[in-house]
């Protein structure tokens, strides 16, 4: 087995390219230097492993078959039931960080039962609900590992696909029959809670709960702003309600109004065009979670927050670009958030099954995966795709 | 008694004129309505104040006599004895806003001595040792005032020169011999703190102390970055000093090394623009405090913070933009910060005191006013002008 050589291997996608204007999982940014080398998961005609892969930049899915690694002594091996579709499963299968390596099995939303555990294991055993999210190793050493925040771990986390994990192998994702992984990168999804509700907890679910809970979004009473309305920013709204907040959707259409309001149960509707709906809220609002995919102005919506109000970053517009007057006055923060730590993903869970949170899905079949993926690149999904892999990948 | 029409009458220039490229103080950032009425301070040949005072936009200061208000049950008058001369004294008298309401005297760090308390008054006495900053009055009933955060009043603090207070007059600032504010706008300077020490730190240290402290920059041993190095930056590396943090100062100009590290006490100096220096500090900073006055990329700073790491800007660039990238990945923030509140400035204060934290100051007299100022607009001090009203003043 060979060891990857240590964080020197690992260059940061943001800072050297375009910013993609889509949302996008930060957890793909990362990728493996030219001079890595990596070697393929064992692929033959009998692979244990039922998939489906993009095999060149077209990004085309289709049938695939390899093997996954034989179960470590600390690791759990699943059934995979379902898996979320994200917007990085575009991203990588369609090469658009020029870092793909194919075949590329795609998925980070993965929800299944467990079939097998190493011996070590504790916290988990046959039958259990799981979930898997966007990443599968780290170094489970630094001081970000320590603090339960492995995505931020100095030597990288290793991404639940197209990524390398420290073997050498390149991971592969949850459009697939099932995954073997170090059980800590493993959750427990609560008993009455539906494995199909999970899966899209564990990227899109995660990206709006880590800050809104780092910056104390959780206060009933406090006023909320959701910019953008798809696969994050429905979950903020649904977030929102259960925090007790009051909550404000902007978005560029009128069209989403009546679902933002009667379906996600927004308080608010704003279209942000609307100078007259916009100046009415000045200074009005505590927080914002700008999940939106697009570049748009941001002094419009700074100059909304109150006091010592925050705005978070969780959407991929290509710049961020602001008046300084609209944070120095008000002493106002913009910060920034990519998916999150082990600790927050369990706890997540089990608040969503506390709360009956569940995100809106529309399920579809595996032979479906690639109308979704242009679809998605589209915006044409309310709100989040789910691939019912149990029942359709044969 | 005239009561000024409450927050209507009150607009931010930040949004509305092209941001000075300049470290303004944003205590200026307000101007009154154009419908809005005012009186000016009574003047005549026998008033009971002496001051230098700016006529028109040429901004050229000259003496000048007007009276201050009579003395009310819950004010202190002081004689001033020394007065800090800041970048706000430019923009204004110079008229750099559009609107500066003239006779203008400027100045609004003021150290002086007691010489008359109200009959309410309990905090001061005659003969102490008292400070007056950026502001002398505030709605004292909202939010804000209520937590001690008088300069975000909802209804807007008034400033101590140019503001118009809610008796409908212009308020007159520290380049005269006495004023006098409401007790709550006035700050103990400790009996073993020296007067000329304490005045700038009632403008340029708050500046920087108080988003020190809200962002926690008080934790010995973390990491501090100080972009800039005038008035702000140098008080800036003392504050990070004292708090026990190891601090690295940033500036376009080697010039200043020596003295970042062997008179401010800087841990180390890094050249802005040496991309080799700047590279090895990647991910390294707890904390940046931004001081810089001119328009400069936000990008390369960022990417020196670590995971969860905080860029605080106190400066006036033009615009801030960077890339997303830069906070989404690491979870890192940018704040904004304009001066501080009441109970803020007691504490820096003693702070201050405690610490042996004092200024670095060149003492002008009055007369020398003008070209201080001429000065300051070519950024030649070090690192700020202090007028000796007492000794000068006659």
């Amino acid at each position: 087995m060979k060891t990857r050589p240590k964080q020197e291997c690992i260059r940061i996608y943001s800072c050297v390219v375009h910013w993609e204007s889509s949302t996008v999982c930060l957890c793909l940014r990362r990728q493996s230097h030219p001079a890595e080398q990596f070697k393929m998961t064992s692929e033959s005609a009998d692979g244990n492993c039922l998939a489906w892969a993009a095999s060149d930049p077209s990004g085309l899915l289709s049938p695939y078959k390899f093997s996954r690694r034989a179960l470590g002594s600390d690791d759990v091996s699943l059934n995979i039931t379902h898996c979320g579709v994200c917007y990085a499963d575009v991203v990588c299968t369609r090469n658009k960080f020029g870092d793909s390596k194919y075949p590329l099995v795609p998925g980070h939303e993965i929800a299944g039962i467990v079939k097998e555990v190493g011996s070590n294991v504790r916290r988990f055993k046959v039958g259990d609900h799981v979930g898997v999210g966007t990443y599968v190793n780290s170094c489970r050493d630094c001081e970000y590992c320590n603090d339960g925040l492995e995505v931020h771990c100095v030597r990288g986390a290793v991404f639940t696909f197209n990524g390398v994990d420290v073997d050498g192998t390149v991971t592969k994702g949850g459009y697939s029959s099932h995954i073997v992984v170090h059980e800590r990168y493993c959750f427990k999804i609560p008993d009455n809670y539906p494995l199909a509700s999970a899966a899209p907890l564990l990227c899109a679910g995660i990206t709006v709960y880590t800050p809104m809970m780092r910056h104390k979004m959780n206060q009933p009473g406090k006023s909320l702003g959701v910019i953008g309305l798809g696969g994050l920013g429905h979950l903020a709204v649904k977030f929102g309600n259960a925090f007790g907040l009051r909550v404000t959707v902007f978005s560029t259409s009128i069209s989403k109004k009546e679902e933002a309001l009667n379906l996600l149960g927004a308080d608010k509707f704003v279209v942000s065009s609307d100078e007259q709906q916009m100046m009415a809220l000045s200074k009005s609002l505590d927080f914002i979670i700008d999940t939106a995919s697009g570049d748009h102005p941001f002094d419009p919506y700074l100059s909304l927050l109150k006091t010592a109000g925050v705005l978070v970053l969780v959407g991929g517009p290509s710049e961020v670009k602001f008046s300084p007057g609209n944070i120095l006055m008000g002493m106002r923060t913009v910060s920034g958030s990519a998916t999150g730590g082990t600790k927050d993903l369990q706890e997540m869970l089990d608040f969503c099954a506390a709360h009956g949170i569940h995100p809106e899905i529309e399920v579809i079949p595996i032979q479906y995966a690639n109308e979704a993926l242009e679809r998605l690149l589209n915006k044409d999904v309310k709100y989040r795709f789910l691939i019912d892999i149990e029942n359709s990948l044969k």
